[in-house]
Formats: C-alpha cells, structure tokens, sequence
C-alpha cells in the first residue's frame, strides 16, 4: 500500500535527522540510535498513548524498527555529507511530516476524536518526535521556534480532517498532503517565519 | 456545576502563565498554543496515561481547548502587563493548583488508587503541566526548586483524600481547596521556601 | 521472592542516585523526592504506558512508593558522602540494571511483545528512569552518551529474551543478570566506552 510504503520513508527521514543531531551533541552510537528512534516514532508514540491505542503502534510490525536501525546506520556512515544532504534532507522531511500528519489525524479519528483534536494529533504525530528528539539534545525544541513547521502541520490536518467528512480518505490524504509539502517547499524556498513577539525578562 | 468552572478557571490561568513563558523564550505564536496547552492540561493528561483513562480528559471535552486558546490570545494580546499582572496571576494560579489537586486526587480515587498514590496523582495534576512547560522551555522545573508549591499541594492532596474518606467529597473538597489557597497566598506573601541543601560538584 | 526483593534493592539504589543528583542541582526535598522517584520508576512507568498495562504497576504495590521515600532521607541524610559511596553506589547500580533490563523484557514477553521489541522493553526499564531524570535536571541523558551503560543493557535483554525461549525464565535470568553486572564491572574498572564519532556544528 502507498500509504503504508511513504509512511516507512517518512520514518526512514525522520531517522536520519535523528541520528545527526546525535552526532552534533557527541553522542555515541546508543544514543544515535535512540535519538533516531525517538524522532521516528515518538509522535506517533505519544498519539497511541493518548487515544490508549496501546500497546503502540510498533510493538506490532517491527518492520519500523528494522528501517530506524537501517537509517542510523546510514546516517552515521554519511554524516560527513550532512552539509551537502540539508537540502534534500529538508525537501525528504516535508514528506515525511505530511505523510504523518495525515496518518494521525486519521488514526484519531478512528478513535472518535472531535474534529480539533484530530487535527491535533495529526500535528503531534508529525511534529512530536522532533520535538523530544531537542529536549533530549537538551534545546528548546525547534517547532516552538522556527519556520513554518507547525503551521503546515496544522494547515495540513485541518484540510484532511474537513475533506475526509466529504470526499473520503483517499482524496483527503491527497489533497492535504500535498498542501503540507508546498507549504514547506515555499517555507524553506522564501526562509518564512511566523511572527515572533519578545517580552523583557520576568523575574518569577 | 462549580467544580467544572473553576477547572476551567484554572485550565484558563495555566494556559496564562505558559503562554508568557513562550513570549520569554522567543518562541512564535505556535510555541504559545503548545506551552499554553502543556501547562494547563499536561498533569492532567499524564495523570489519565498513568491511570489508563484513555483517551485522556480533553479527548471528550473540547470546551478545555476553546479555553486554552482564548486564553493563549489574551496573554499574547495583554503580554506587555505581564508584570503588572504578575500578582493577580499568581492569587488565580494559587486556586488554579487547589482545583486541580482535588479533582486528580478524587480522580485516582475512583481508579482505586491507593490513598498515597491519590495523593500524588493529586500534586502531578496541579504541578505536572508546569514541570513539563519548564522542560520545553530548557529549564529545570521551578516546582522542583523553589517556594512552597509542592508542599502547599501535597498537604492539600492528603488532607483531601483523608477527609473524603471520613466526610465526603463536598466538604473535604472546600476544606483542601482552602488549605492550598492560603499556604500559596501565605507563601507569596512570605516568600518562604523549603529548606535548601546543597552538595558540592560530584564528577560522574 | 528473590527476584522481587533484587526489584526493590534496584529501586532504592536508583532512588538514592536521583536524590543526589537532586542535591548537586540546588533542589529542595520535594525535588529530590521526585528526581529520586522518576529515576527509580520512570523506565517501568513508560514500560507499562507503552504495553497498555495501566494502571501503572506502582499503583497496586505501594512497596515501591516506600522504599524511594525512604532511600531519600537516607541519600539526603549521607549526602555528605556521596563522594566515599560513587564506587560501592556503582556496584549497586550495576546490580538494579542487571535486575531491571530482565524485569522489563520478561514484562514485555508477556504482553506479547516481539523479541526485538521485548529487549527494548529490557532496555528502557533499566536506563529509562535515568534519562528522564537528565532532563529535568536540563542536561544531556548520560546514557546516551558514556559507557558500556546501554549496550550491557541491550546485551542482557538479548541474551534474557533469547535463553528464555530455551531454559527457561529462571535460568535465563540469572545468565542474563550476571552479563549485565559483569559488563558493568568491567566497564567501571576499564572506564570503557562506545566509539564516539563527531560531526562539525550543522546549522539549522
């Protein structure tokens, strides 16, 4: 199924971005694989925690194991092209997160969830694991900050979720993927970012 | 019902205070929604996981997000009070944290929890969403450094699940609620904080 | 039961490391008391969330809730000599591993987990509690970054799940555990650690 073979390479993507940010911070080779992990299938973890879809979803098919094993591996082995990899690494990932975000909205759906909230979980399936993947690297996660990540994810579940009530999954999955990833082509094409706002320091 | 309004109450307060923390940390208006949300229903939803309640509380009820968002707005909007507003947020945060306390101590209860357990589960609803805020914000959580903030409701907690036993939900709930409130407001006018203890570096 | 008494030893020797480090980190007791619980029951909390084996395995036992309020006081009490305990408190460590990656993978086999996935299971069990403890103390899990910690770990899960489909739990668990505690041994005396590998700064 097309779904199921977009959603491995989105794993596959995920992975290797894992597996860098693991070189960056001097990690060895466990912590290389667990941060790829975790920036695979951590979404999509915490997701099936919260609709109590458990045990998650890869305690049954180890076949996401075996791509994250594979993708650290390869990651580690061409960490020294990561520089030249950026570009097609980022277009790979804004793959991977429409992919994602319109497996979780679904999965929520499938579970009852209202409307608002499938999209939100459409989002944190998309956007979760790289955000543990940051805390874990000891940063503030990037998606709180930076560029036009969240929004694409949340534009992107919104459309599934409406479009799924007409037209279907199929065309909904489509349609709203495909969004996501113009959306962050143009993002990362333009360097867009959402309005940032500061405040002084608050002494608390 | 009251219970139910100033959960929201309080729902609406910590959605406040993380949202702040947000503009604090540079983050943009999705970081906001995202700390906003965090803090106002991550002990809550940690709680439900622990327990097996899924899907977790806001599944079902979406008024706590409509919540959470307009609240979010309003902090964003009103971001440059903060500071003026610093004193009233903390009276609100203070029944915020007894609300809280009670409904996920009461919560465990009716998993059947033991009454040591109820307590805890109690003090990670109302100190659990700020921890977690601290911590995507790449900071140690403040609960676990500073003021009188855990004891205020651990001994709400306990004094709760102790007086639910002997005189029922109603009254235990106004007398715990009560006892939080004033050991806060005692503390914020105090500035107490628990005994510190310090260790010299141990390299590991 | 030995097994569950070696359990409980575990969970006091996390415990006490978790207070520690709570003490480097100018917490107050409440903080330690949380850094020292997390540490000693965050790997089989996740564990159990993960399985779906809510509620929660410290709800129904409360035996562990004991031995980590206690095994605090004790580490706050002879903080002073922390510094005297590093090498028999490594021992002790070694040993509560050894006793958790077997626990958590035979839990994990018993939901029906794959093997792959049941050392996992072993795996976060055992290292899990320390990583989370890391982060609220805003560092870098130390696990994903020195010693033979995971990978005696990953050993002993992988041997356990393996030799349990042959001997048997009993015999496998004592082969396994006794890998666990050597790697560790070793490791300590040798000061060992995985190939580390470093990439240039990325910027993103």
């Amino acid at each position: 199924m097309l779904l199921y073979s977009l959603d491995l390479f989105g794993t596959a993507v995920f992975a290797i971005s894992g597996a860098w940010v693991a070189c960056r911070k001097d990690m060895d080779i466990f912590g290389a694989m667990v941060l790829a992990f975790v920036t695979a299938v951590g979404g999509g973890t915490i997701r099936d925690v919260l609709l109590g879809a458990t045990p998650v979803f890869w305690f049954q098919d180890t076949l996401y194991l075996t791509v994250i094993f594979a993708s650290t591996l390869f990651a580690i082995a061409l960490r020294k092209w990561h520089e030249k990899a950026q570009w097609p690494l980022q277009v790979a990932d804004a793959l991977g997160l429409a992919v994602f975000v319109v497996i979780g909205a679904d999965k929520a759906l499938t579970y009852g969830a209202e409307p608002v909230v499938a999209v939100m979980m459409g989002v944190l399936t998309g956007c979760g694991g790289g955000a543990i993947r940051d805390v874990l690297a000891d940063e503030i996660p990037n998606v709180l900050r930076n560029e036009v990540y969240a929004s694409a994810a949340i534009a992107g579940g919104a459309v599934f979720v409406f479009l799924n009530s007409v037209l279907g999954f199929t065309l909904a999955a489509v349609i709203s993927a495909t969004l996501v990833l113009l959306m962050r082509l143009l993002a990362l094409y333009n360097n867009i970012s959402l309005p940032r706002f500061q405040l002084p320091k608050i002494n608390n």
